[in-house]
């Protein structure tokens, strides 16, 4: 593998074969790939060049699912909400549902793995009191307290597999048959797939790598009647489970399952609802089955002298790479969309693999290369965002996924495709296996969730952001490209290890009021609001942006108040006056615009007498600093993604870890630009993160100086 | 009194002699009024003419509250939260009050009536562990959990009247004794009180009218460490308690008194806060004995031949006069301050009364009658405003306040009065004891205060409002004049009270989630949800607005989502798809201009799919209706008061109500023009509610019309 060529992965296809052959030249691939709707052509079965062929353990076999409909993958759904307006209550399951998608199990007890619950005052109705009518799928409610509300929680059979369904639809893939589900969680597939997994590769000795697309879950993804996406949970379950499953799970617990455990509400239990007991063993339990399921897959792989590649997404749920089974597991790598730094630190760093790949943006889909389209400024976006966080932690590969012959028309692209990969070769040559230079204390950011979801909080889908939670997406997205070693805890590290907090740091906690991420009810918990108080105190530092610490007790909203010097106005205080108003010139906001853009959404904050307030909107709090103790906390109202947001957090991190003296080492004076160093190979390069020639000043390690002008999008390498 | 004389009450002082005079005649006053700080001059004392005196039962003499300091008027107050960080916590209590105001009571037990509380637990601290430091004024507290945050309730002495002190900063009243405060309802004072009272009587044979400013307590009002307003509750209660009147209470309650019966968390059981059952209990002993001791005052003042007169402020917490006892006290009368309509409706409604009277603004008071400055437009605002509601149930009479010599500097105001007094006094002989046609259904105002505290909802003092319920303050005050019949309800009357829904009607529920307005954690309550639920849908209305029976409780916050077609996100939703943002044309619009300002501060509402969208500020639902059985709902973000948006109530009114057909009776399409009627005298006014000319159609009540061109602020008379 020359400097030039290598760690670079293209789609193919039957229809573009010299294609594909000019690009391995121009791209320096190494490695070749079909997707989901292409073939691998012949004429490349010899080449010599890698080769990775998508498997799909779970569906592209109608057959099997069709003569084991009892093994056809379940979901659990819930009905809408209805209101008893008389003496009977009929709730149609189905009426918002696609029924393409999704078909009512009524082979396993009804009575024993659904759930009618009076959602007035959240008690169960007893199944005695309900029946099912197979003719109108309608749940008959006989017994009602009138002017109450009921839902039904219910499974279903996933009989179009919705990332195929998905696929299909985008594509607009004509006359082909809706691929079916199966699990091969459940005794007579689980037998059937490996078999068949078997003489597949027996079948296949061209291929090299085994792309599992994923293993046997998908992420809850369900579409409505007009087939419309109605729900999705990248992070979900509910797609995860069948009565064979909850069976082993409620023998494993000891305690009887509900349906309740997953459909929370309606909730489905997402990445955004403080998980309960019940749902954090349900996830321990599919973790450690889907792990040993999951290595005879990867040991077979191995014996066929293949290599095992996941794709982190599609049927990835029980996996969870930074879990406490997978890094065992021996699997070769995992590949995985980019969106944006924070997806690529999600696969860059994930433990336990010999490679990681990451999968650039746009995919070669025909929502974005179509006539008239512009792929290029999506490339472009896409690279020097990813490169903040290459820059840290890079993958080891990169590729790109989707139809060859729609890139082919944009010749632009292709071109600058080359100086990609080039870069990345480049950068990754400097870069890789050196610990790069950190600020001199450790980033934790607390949240539900902890090392489980690392880099995934607020994530929905690869990289996609809701209006919502965007002032929250822009910490972690700025932390994926900053010099600070992040380290993910949760609410349960803090309470169970008191050794989680055992360096200088500072505390990061993030999100919207009793969401999973600021913690909601774990805030009543006085452990860890003591445990917070005190690290803090003891001279190190706190950041809360949106809602921090947010559980109303007691007269407070935000349980830290006394940490942060703010708290938010719910309007019961309203008659107290406040007079702390003034905004101050502060350290954190040196070398930033006037107008910084702390997002909308988090009102009524206003700030205690000796806080400092930094900025603020009318009655406002936007940014505030507070000192406790020895040590220091800031307050943002929210932190949407860009340059000037990312330098604010970095010198609010500076400033709460009362570190100021020490910020110019490795510096740019302009936020566009950053410095990323490499001690062990003496190395550090300068890199500007716009698309236009930027200026600044650069301080040493040592504090001397020098001026710079940076191309477009330069990076530009030096000694040290 | 001839028509052009009376009805009108204004300030005098013994330097104002002439003016007084020759503004008795100009404005045609019947009766005169010392001011605080005034005195009635003796060449009046005479004349054939009525005479207020301002009485004060609880000041003015500071040589009785030096010699019965113990009998000095007290206040629960809360020390600031304080964290311990060491094995002993030392908690200030004065530091942030103002010392001449507030003295820490030390006289009575202050084992028994302190309270020191864990407000990271909620946890009362036992009474040994903790001691008090006479000479820092610091509780100490000998045992703490370390990093838990603590409170102090605590008794203080009113060492200086709040109102007396607010008078004397504000007019900037020099070298004069501050005047301390004593309780009249202790027994020694009571006494004394009471002798003095009589003695006053028999001296004061020229007045015609004692105005008691006001009774016995003083609403919370508290200062600073600089003097300034600290924490203001015009409906606050914690003025009002001493050792003495709290056992009183504990025996009649028959359970043990807790100073956080008051504190609540440092909410003062505000207004704002949904009052919990001690509290309610503590307002209705405090009302009894109030109006035992009011009725000695006023049988006193009648047996010397007077009349007796309650000022609707200051010293007027417990008289509460919508509530069970005011009523058969024989009181002649109340006069409060008319900030708008709806503190007008306060006054005028108020049950049992010979008489009302609104003072209307501005006061004369150096701060509005400066050089320069300009009362003429307060005094058109305030006459305009108030005007509306004059004309659904007018006050008696009205009047002015403050220091007449300031008033004389500006004849554009002395002459504009004279128009005000005229036009008052021939609107009332039109409108007085006429019952005005109402549209033909009722308005429910339903909140946690019910009837006791009509029209007060959100009001912190007379018409003072806060940007926060900006958006709810406009609901009430569209109302005050609108020709509806107003009732306003409890939510324990609904729990309570079979029939107090019994007429076609249209429920209104507004404010923040959590607070007393909205209802909070009422609306966990089945009975509540369920006999609202049923109200509407056997073909009643509901208006919600802002976070209309919001209570975060199994997948939902609006617990009537169902009635209202909307929810909001709380974030846990965000995966689901929203797909109902298209606005719709719809009547409650007719007429009105395109852009409706409904609020900024509701945010992230969303309609579930059958919901009617009407207007909505990118993906915030702002204005939306719902059918629920054969009743409706119309959800808005808020409603801050203007024409426009009154009219949108109003219209929203008749369209809840299904009664969209009746709308153009007694209607003027132009919503800055409104029309009110009044049968048994076979007349009407059409009123231009602007200060500029208006040209509208007016709809009669047989729906013909007519066209119609109204000079500013012009009210014109027909008969019918
Ligand atoms: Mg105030
Ligand atoms: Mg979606
Ligand atoms: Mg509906």
């Amino acid at each position: 593998m020359t400097k030039n060529k290598g760690q670079v992965t293209i789609p193919t296809d039957v229809d573009v074969i010299d294609d594909t052959l000019s690009l391995i030249e121009k791209w320096g691939a190494d490695a070749i790939r079909d997707c989901d709707g292409t073939d691998m052509p012949d004429e490349l079965k010899s080449m010599d060049i890698k080769r990775y062929a998508t498997y799909y353990t779970t569906r592209k076999d109608n057959e099997w699912a069709k003569q084991n409909p009892e093994e056809i993958q379940q979901m659990y759904l819930m009905s809408r909400f209805y209101t008893a307006v008389d003496d009977v209550l009929r709730i149609p399951l189905m009426k918002h549902f696609y029924d393409k998608q999704l078909q009512v199990n009524t082979i396993d007890d009804i009575k024993r793995w659904w759930e009618v619950i009076d959602r007035t005052t959240g008690d169960v109705v007893d199944p005695s009191e309900w029946d099912y009518d197979e003719t109108t799928k309608e749940v008959v409610l006989h017994k009602v307290d009138i002017f109450h509300a009921y839902t039904v929680s219910f499974l279903a059979f996933i009989i179009w597999d919705p990332v195929h369904m998905y696929n299909s639809l985008t594509n607009d893939w004509q006359g082909e048959d809706r691929q079916m589900t199966y699990d091969v969680r459940q005794p007579k597939t689980k037998e059937y797939a490996i078999n068949k997994f078997k003489h597949y590769l027996e079948e296949h000795k061209e291929i090299d790598v085994i792309r599992f697309t994923t293993f046997f879950h998908q992420f809850t993804l369900v579409f409505d009647e007009y087939a419309r996406e109605t729900f999705v949970d990248w992070f979900g379950y509910s797609a995860s489970v069948s009565p064979y499953i909850l069976e082993r799970f409620e023998k494993e617990v000891g305690y009887k399952f509900r349906p309740e455990y997953i459909i929370n509400q309606g909730y489905h239990s997402s990445n955004f609802v403080v998980p309960t007991k019940e749902f954090k063993d349900f996830l321990d339990f599919q973790q450690r089955e889907v792990a040993e399921l999951m290595k005879v897959f990867i040991d077979l792989t191995h014996d066929a002298k293949k290599e095992a590649m996941m794709f982190l997404g599609d049927h990835w749920i029980g996996t969870e790479p930074y879990g406490k089974y997978f890094k065992e597991l021996g699997l070769d790598s995992v590949v995985g969309s980019v969106g944006n730094g924070m997806t690529l630190r999600l696969i860059s760093e994930i433990p336990g693999l010999k490679y990681s790949e990451g999968r650039l943006l746009p995919y070669f889909f025909p929502d974005t290369f179509y006539e008239g389209g512009d792929p290029m400024k999506e490339a472009k976006v896409n690279w020097v965002t990813a490169r903040r966080a290459l820059l840290r932690k890079p993958v080891d590969r990169i590729g790109y996924g989707g139809y060859l012959k729609l890139a082919l028309k944009f010749p632009d692209f292709i071109d600058y495709v080359e100086k990609v990969t080039d870069e990345f070769r480049a950068l990754y040559s400097k870069v890789a296996n050196h610990q790069p230079y950190v600020a001199p204390f450790k980033v934790y950011v607390l949240n539900s969730w902890g090392k489980l979801r690392s880099w995934g909080s607020h994530m929905v889908a690869h990289a996609l952001e809701y209006p919502e939670t965007r002032i929250y997406e822009g910490v972690l997205e700025a932390l994926s490209g900053l010099p600070v070693d992040v380290e993910f805890i949760s609410f349960d590290d803090l309470l169970n290890d008191n050794e989680v907090l055992n360096k200088a740091g500072v505390i990061l906690n993030v999100g919207d009021a009793y969401t999973a991420f600021s913690g909601g009810n774990y805030w009543a918990n006085e452990t860890i609001v003591k445990r917070v108080r005190e690290y803090i105190y003891e001279g190190n530092g706190f950041i809360g942006i949106g809602e921090p610490s947010a559980y109303h007790k007691e007269g407070r909203y935000f349980q830290l108040y006394d940490v942060l010097g703010v708290d938010k106005e719910l309007g019961f205080t309203l008659s107290y006056d406040k007079y702390n108003w003034e905004e101050k010139e502060h350290f954190i906001l040196e070398g930033l615009p006037k107008d910084l853009d702390l997002g909308e959404k988090i009102q009524h904050v206003y700030a205690f007498d000796d806080t400092t307030v930094i900025r603020k909107t009318n009655k406002h709090i936007n940014l505030a600093s507070n000192t406790y103790g020895k040590g220091r906390a800031v307050y943002m109202s929210g932190l949407p993604f860009n340059f000037e947001n990312t330098r604010l957090l970095y010198r609010s991190l500076y400033y709460a870890a009362s570190k100021e003296d020490e910020i110019k080492r490795w510096y740019a004076d302009n936020y566009n630009v950053e410095v990323n160093v490499y001690p062990s190979t003496n190395s550090y390069c300068v890199v500007n993160n716009t698309y236009e020639a930027q200026s600044t000043v650069v301080y040493k390690g040592d504090g001397t100086s020098f001026d710079i002008t940076l191309e477009e999008s330069e990076i530009r390498w030096f000694e040290m």
